[in-house]
């Protein structure tokens, strides 16, 4: 398949119009199934390691559920306060960090190791856990597509959510995602509007043949 | 920015049509500057914890770096090939892994660590070697739109990569990829076409509330 100009323009432009989305922007309004279908399937078409597809998603609507999810949030977003000083801890303090309950759903994105050796992922084990990394921002850009916010929360234990989520022993969370409708998605990064982080200059991170 | 029906068959199109690029179809043309920058742009506008973008590209054409570098992935390779018994050795010996040499360029993809604090990466550590990642799929789905073909080698030991490429002592590998024109993509996986692994089944993996 031989993808045209406006085909490449439409990709740049999903690419940029992808915003991590957090409760602030979330509307009441449930997600179609239709729509959580289109953003898994792009999720389980992404790039795997030996072809090993190393991914579960624990898709959870149950608000006893996200509940107990945000008490961990709660947790360690306190832990995370301490960590800045000053300006910048009355900044963090202001920024709203997930939409656990203000979305309509949410998923748990696992890691799932397999129990033969797989191709590729014999020197680098991470290769396994890139993967389904992959399979999240392919479903980012999915849900973008479709105008559904989606943003990752790492501000959580991934051993008490595995807890919550009753998760096998072997698995390893990789993502905490939440989606729902938007009233709008910001032109820029919330992050750099707020002039917490500057946007890197391109010619400072690529370098030429070596360091 | 609201997308059309259209623009969301095209990203998925676009996700459907990507590929692991191995030596075996790259054909010998350069890849133009503007392309090659183009995918940089998509890599650099992938989502990072705390607006963090913690990534770091070295373009590498040099053919003694690349020689390098391959001598690396036959070391690897030769007790990967340990790992795999009877019919599979078999299978995996005959296959091709990399193209370190007969794509156009490769690019390293590096984590750079903060020397401070960054907002989301505060409990799960891991959170911004998961943006290079991310950076890694934008740059795989924008070569893809462009007709370039790529694949991620990880058949590399990360240790000697940072030593032939110089990079300081603080840097992560993340990703080894090679890029160049190809004579065909593949309808489907290599390793799917090849019956190495099964593509798994939707209901297998998507899970309800809990496990």
């Amino acid at each position: 398949m031989k993808f045209t100009s406006e085909d490449i323009e439409t990709l740049e432009q999903i690419i940029l119009a992808r915003r991590d989305v957090r409760g602030n922007r979330f509307i009441n309004s449930p997600v179609s199934q239709k729509d959580i279908d289109k953003i898994l399937f792009a999720g389980v078409n992404a790039p795997s390691v030996g072809f090993s597809q190393p991914w579960e998603f624990v898709v959870i609507k149950d608000l006893d559920i996200r509940n107990k999810i945000k008490e961990s949030f709660f947790e360690e977003n306190e832990k995370a306060k301490q960590l800045f000083k000053e300006k910048r801890a009355d900044a963090y303090t202001q920024l709203k960090l997930e939409g656990i309950i203000e979305s309509a759903l949410n998923i748990a994105v696992f890691y799932k190791p397999s129990k033969h050796p797989i191709l590729g992922q014999t020197t680098m084990k991470e290769a396994g856990v890139y993967s389904v990394v992959c399979a999240i921002q392919n479903m980012w850009l999915m849900a973008r597509a479709l105008g559904v916010g989606l943003g990752w929360v790492s501000i959580l234990d991934p051993n008490k959510i595995k807890t919550i989520l009753k998760a096998p022993k072997d698995r390893k969370l990789i993502g905490y995602l939440c989606l729902g409708h938007v009233d709008k998605f910001y032109e820029n990064p919330e992050l750099e509007r707020l002039q917490w982080e500057k946007r890197k200059n391109i010619n400072d991170i690529v370098i030429k043949e070596s360091y």
